[in-house]
């Protein structure tokens, strides 16, 4: 497959390249890790050309190290401006932002691909907001797989739907089968909805709401909702192959996945746990019109360069234009009956 | 010390006896892990006397297999109803059933502590009901102890609160904090609330408003809020000894770590890895008038027993009682405030 179509640069490139937007700015080891990773990444993958997006003295420090042959594969976008974890994501929107310039280095086709190591509502603000969401997409998902002996479990929300809605969880729920067929590779994806106890009828009113909505979506990809599931459903797999769940929610459940299994192996980072496969540590943001990858902001050297391997993926086989295509009408007939409410769902009347 | 002053029945009890009520028919695996827990409770402690709640045949089981010594150790309440999961634990609250009968058994004195493995719902329905709240309690809490290289971690609530308030939430926090003291021996306990992040500001409308209130309440025993902390936090341990969460969030937390760890050795029983220490699997009902002990549902034998273990504990060594003396006034004044809002603590105004 050739991406020479894609380059708004007239020149033609190599086929196979894949170029990244990587924010040198993410993440709590920001930008050492971040150097780390882009070094690792460029390692691996000979078709890899990165974007590295912040200031010049770490970007000249990756440049640096790499081989002089292979330089010509780094180009920099020197941004200064810091998110701090603590700034509000929406107040630094229209700030230049080492984020948003990555993003408006995809949208103006300069990148094929973005890599964030957070602030993750920082990544996800920018990126929804100068890459646009899919057709009738209220808000983004972060989809993170979660490696279980029993195949991949796909958590959707880990972070970005505080204060979630009904429309939110049933979308990402289409956007989240649809992803695990073409992303993962599930035929038939089993949909679950994460809750406190598998029989029906049991969570909160969100979640019941929820259960009776996604009893009546016919879902994507032979998709089909199978219930609730329960928190040690994601780790241990089994019921569902996508687990839909409030980004509050989710995100406590993977951080508290991975902190039971580093402390149980006494420390060992989760990569270590399960082996070096891509993107244990990095999610895929869903629902946004380009291709976006979000790494943890605890996230090492390594785990960015799964990240940016992963970004590179999407891309190669065009994940996210198939996504869009199994769900755009669902999407669309979802939000035009945006009106309906969890009171409605739920049966109740004033 | 002697436990004779509370017996209802004016015949004198041996110093240290205790008299569990336990609920026969309450867990997954019920009645015969419930048998097999009561076995293992008399063998471990000769003091020990248990009032078995639920049908004769199981309860006949646990009499057979004991010495004829140990025979009047166990009484039994004959009971035959069941809640199934999926019954609504109000729609039954006036039921007979076995945990309401259990949670009778303690209410007249008959027994001094009660146990079920579930379901939760209808264990804490039927206690709080049959037992009353603590004063001021506008809902009880299910208190877990995760243990951690660094310390015991008690998760407040695991199951409980369901679209939980703010008033909840603080409630629980003084609550938590009390039994981290009496129960756990923790001096000046540290107080966090599970968030998406550490950094003030981060988590839903819920948890900026609780944050807020939690800053302003002095905590009993000399408890100190120190902040909002991570899901990782909880089986890492560190920043805080109570972690203060709703109900919904507390239980998909807590059955993610224990699959974490039970998926990374390999199937392992969660009381394997962390030894046989009590209450792993056993949650104590915090702001009921009297001791209650909830085993998870998937408890087996070993759990059951250390549940009960628990209960004797909890009675023994007066923690019901201790923990509403150090929370009685903060409970009573932060129920008549309890017209706060979630709007009023944010600085919101309509």
């Amino acid at each position: 497959m050739t991406r020479s179509d894609r380059s708004p640069h007239g020149g033609e490139l190599p086929s196979g390249v894949v170029r990244i937007a990587v924010d040198l700015l993410g993440g709590d080891g920001a930008p050492a890790v971040v150097v780390d990773g882009a070094l690792r990444a460029c390692s691996a993958d000979p078709d890899l050309h990165l974007i590295l997006v912040g200031p010049r003295e770490p970007a000249g420090e990756v440049i640096g190290a790499l081989a002089v042959g292979d330089r010509e594969r780094v180009s920099v976008i020197a941004v200064d401006s810091v998110i701090a974890m603590a700034d509000s994501p929406l107040r630094n929107i229209r700030r230049e932002t080492t984020v948003r310039a990555a993003a408006e280095a995809v949208y103006t086709g300069r990148a094929d691909a973005m890599v964030s190591a957070g602030s993750s509502g920082a990544a996800v603000a920018a990126s929804a907001h100068v890459l646009g969401r899919l057709r009738g997409v209220r808000r983004p998902g972060l989809a993170a797989r979660v490696p279980t002996e029993r195949g991949p479990v796909l958590l959707v929300d880990v972070g970005v739907t505080l204060d979630a809605t009904m429309l939110e969880l049933v979308q990402h729920a289409v956007l989240g089968t649809a992803f695990a067929a073409v992303g993962l590779g599930i035929a038939r994806p089993r949909v679950g909805l994460l809750s406190i106890g598998s029989e029906p009828g049991k969570g909160d009113r969100l979640r019941r709401a929820v259960s009776v909505a996604l009893s009546d979506v016919p879902l994507p990809a032979g998709g089909r909702y199978v219930g609730l599931v329960e928190g040690f459903d994601v780790p241990r797999g089994g019921p569902a192959d996508v687990v839909v769940t409030d980004g509050f929610t989710g995100n406590i459940l993977l951080k508290g996945i991975e902190g039971a299994i580093t402390a149980s192996r006494g420390g060992s980072k989760i990569s270590d746990v399960y082996g070096t496969r891509p993107h244990e540590a990095a999610a895929v943001l869903l629902g946004v019109a380009g291709d976006v990858v979000v790494c943890h902001g605890s996230a090492g050297g390594a785990e960015v360069a799964d990240g940016i391997a992963l970004a590179a993926r999407l891309h190669r086989d065009r994940i996210t234009p198939a996504v869009a295509g199994l769900a755009d009408d669902l999407l669309t007939e979802l939000s035009s009956a945006g009106g309906l409410t969890i009171r409605d769902a739920l049966g109740e009347h004033s």
